[in-house]
């Protein structure tokens, strides 16, 4: 990033954290990423179009891969580098993850229903799951995470700090990657393991609860991991603008927008509003408010 | 009330706070009141039919609380005892406060901004917020409050309770009522003065934050004070079942159920879902459950 006085420039610009979505909303959306960013991440909970919906859980085999990446190509041409996902699950083998390796920039682990279509995830206390770490780590493949555990909702981020501390301990060359934090907490366990990562919203820079439901609730703000306390954006802000307050962390802290757009009448609804904030196209004009 | 195995009865059930709004609205929700409650104390914050809702704050003359009751009366008939609030204001002198004295049950304190229809309301910090308290103190008459500062949302409670306290030492012989209290904070402050009382809602003793925006954003369970934490839930409930534990506090506790009917666009709605759960004719059910 080149800066000047009030003036930046972003050389190149890669989003982290997205979801394409698929089908027809991914032909609107997946352009827009490609029109602010050079390449981004896409996340593995989808079935791309042409696979069983009704029994996939997400991305979970390299032909799927191969579709989706196809599918992304195909909307947006070829001046953007879509980086792919696969979605964590126990079975995976050895065999498995070294032909898959190539295909793939990291693997994505969900707790078992705990955002958009998670219900193919993982209970992070399964031991099942080390192993499938263990392995990774060997192979070098990175581990992206959606850290909430369930219970109360303003904690969820929090108590996921345990399974971070256990992984990163017990797999100390695996590269993980906490996605979207969102919390002080998050700031502090990031600093203390060197094997830890992590993405951060734009949205999670600008908003708090109060943002949500402080006033009038906002549906279009509401997003998961749901926006925190005002010390805890003070804490992410700190960390991203502060060289000399965090040094330890700002090299482990990447964007990723979590962009993640609902069809109007999923956000807007009398039985539940969708979680997601879609800013693909918008990201850098956030970041410029910060 | 009345109890017998799996079954209690509730006679003369009043409901000590609800919003029965005016015009067409009043007359389709105030006779909800009516059907499962023999009395209510209806909130001032808003302009009877008649009367100029682009100068008029809320009730605050008592031409307006007699139109107001005129039109409660006229939509419920005659079983039904419509108890009548006034909305604090500074100006408000001994002659005044003395002549709408036999007209209302209380004066609703409502710091400014904080709810609907609260831009006429008061700064608590404002030192002629104190000279009418003591007159009112003086006079016998009730005080009721919206109990929120400005700040944090899971906060605004907890950080009012300095100025109950403050008032409560101030005027030993006012009669406060913490109105839809939600907080273990507050039950702890309910606890310590005497001269304090609180309401609870139906809806604050059966939800969470969980339930407004753990899952999919719920707006109908939207409200302001918003829900708690698990906690402060547990803590609410413990006062008002567990009368072993809580005796100081129980027979200090009404029901008001905070009855806030919106009509359904502005309950749903993309710029923004209004606070408020309508809850005056399903409120026995509700009380059933927990």
């Amino acid at each position: 990033m080149g800066c000047l006085g009030d003036s930046f420039t972003l050389h190149d610009p890669v989003d982290m954290h997205v979801h394409f979505r698929t089908g027809d909303m991914l032909k609107v959306v997946a352009p827009l990423s490609a029109a602010t960013f050079s390449g981004a991440l896409g996340m593995p909970n989808v079935v791309p179009k042409g696979f069983d919906s009704s029994t996939e859980v997400g991305i979970t085999s390299q032909t799927m891969l191969e579709a989706y990446r196809n599918e992304i190509v195909e909307a947006v041409g070829g001046n953007f580098t879509p980086m792919m996902t696969l979605f964590f699950q126990t079975t995976y083998t050895r065999e498995f993850l070294e032909g898959v390796k190539p295909h793939i920039k990291a693997i994505k682990f969900y707790p078992k229903g705990m955002t958009t279509n998670s219900h193919g995830g993982c209970d992070p206390n399964d031991p099942e799951v080390l192993k499938v770490l263990q392995l990774m780590e060997e192979l070098g493949i990175i581990l992206c995470v959606h850290g909430e555990t369930t219970g109360f909702v303003m904690d969820r981020e929090k108590r996921f700090m345990a399974h971070y501390e256990y992984w990163a301990e017990q797999c100390p060359k695996l590269k993980i990657v906490m996605e979207h934090i969102t919390t002080k907490d998050a700031i502090e366990t990031l600093a203390r393991f060197q094997n830890l990562h992590a993405t951060i919203t734009t949205h999670h820079l600008l908003i708090t609860l109060d943002d949500v439901a402080g006033g009038m609730l906002n549906p279009h703000l509401f997003c998961k991991p749901i926006a925190k306390r005002p010390e805890d954006l003070w804490s992410l802000r700190d960390a991203v603008f502060n060289r000399g307050i965090r040094e330890e962390v700002l090299d482990k802290i990447m964007l990723g927008t979590d962009s993640a757009p609902h069809p109007q009448n999923r956000k807007e609804s009398a039985c539940g509003c969708a979680g997601g904030v879609h800013c693909s196209d918008c990201v850098t004009n956030f970041g410029a408010r910060v």
